[in-house]
């Protein structure tokens, strides 16, 4: 039975890391007492060390220890036994590169789908969706494959953005860019903005946090959900 | 020679298509009658033909005829034979995606190489530096490569847009990607703003428009460059 929350930031303004979510993580990742952390997305370049660090800090306040997935020699194994696991946010690129690489993504799905608890941030989340194709990220490196876990049956947009009113750049605003991607692709995809997330326990896909989601159908006019929708039979 | 013109955007805000460059493009391509259009990028999904009438209409007021490369049978002919090409902006990965998947990428290169007259706007400037990997766009298709034409020495950043003062959104600035960017790999990236161009005539390349230029060299401090440097020994 899938156990995940897929979180659109890890971090809201004025907030320390993880902060926000840390009530609902206490309930979360109540059967683990230790946490394998992903850090290949590293964000801003900074170690894997650090990176787990500042995790290890975040995870101290509710009384669970981090280690860190770069640190075990066979990490497939590491997967497979963790009690809990958290990919955190950076560049999708290099984290999908990685996880390719070290040859943990099947692995991976394999012990979400049977149940590890997971948490996604940013990145950590865009990988839950069926594709890659709908990260924010610039691609700084080139992976393998743009396919990721399919944990929910469609496409995650964390970071989702509106557009800005009377801006004057020419760039494409996030919806014009999802649109083009609906040029392409058939799965739905959600756009989460930062303090949402969606709580997957089993089937049941849920919207949660204290803002709407917007969502995007091919040929259809994008929606916006209300939180605590039931986003189930979403497909 | 090489003789290129490599623009941040097609569109300066509240101008039509093309519209600040024609003077300039007027004297670029005063050899050529027929402008060659790679319509593959797509902004915003439209058509091929589409996107091929809305360059031809801009490029009548200059007296140029446009034709688009999606109309020839042989598309590695029609880019031998260009008296110029013109490549518009959209979304980079489908373009290099099309690019690898009708042969068209290394016949681009020689015929620059050897004096072809080109223009390219966005995604299409994107594609003159030495790989896509600084793009702005979302991965909404999957190219075999992110190598591109290297017409300059360095990679490209179209559209560069600067930190948006006391913003509360917490996604990288463009200057926090470029920097994940330089920690792995090492050319140098322009950052153009919308309104400025490159200028690369022979071996001579020069920074035109109005406005400077961000660049980023790997482990340096980034600088702002002022319109007319010589960036001809950047690499």
């Amino acid at each position: 039975m899938k156990h995940l929350l897929i979180a659109s930031t890890s971090t809201l303004h004025g907030m320390g890391y993880l902060e926000y979510l840390l009530p609902v993580l206490k309930n979360h990742f109540k059967t683990a007492s230790t946490i394998l952390f992903i850090p290949y997305a590293r964000p801003g370049g900074i170690s894997h060390d650090a990176y787990t660090a500042k995790v290890a800090d975040a995870f101290a306040k509710i009384d669970k220890d981090v280690v860190g997935l770069h640190t075990f020699e066979n990490p497939v194994a590491a997967i497979e036994k963790a009690e809990a696991i958290f990919t955190g946010g950076g560049n999708t690129f290099l984290l999908v590169k990685q996880l390719y690489g070290q040859h943990v993504l099947s692995p991976l799905k394999k012990v979400l789908q049977n149940g590890t608890p997971y948490l996604g941030c940013s990145a950590g989340s865009n990988i839950t969706g069926l594709t890659m194709e709908t990260t924010n990220d610039m691609p700084i490196v080139y992976p393998p494959s743009f396919q990721t876990l399919g944990m929910v049956p469609f496409n995650i947009n964390p970071h989702y953005l509106d557009p800005v009113e009377g801006s004057t750049h020419m760039g494409e605003t996030r919806e014009t860019r999802i649109n083009e991607f609906h040029c392409f692709n058939s799965q739905p995809v959600l756009g989460l903005r930062e303090g949402s997330w969606l709580e997957v326990y089993g089937q049941k896909i849920t919207l949660k946090g204290s803002l709407p989601a917007r969502l995007f159908c091919q040929n259809q006019p994008a929606v916006e959900l209300q939180p605590e929708t039931d986003l189930s039979d979403l497909s």
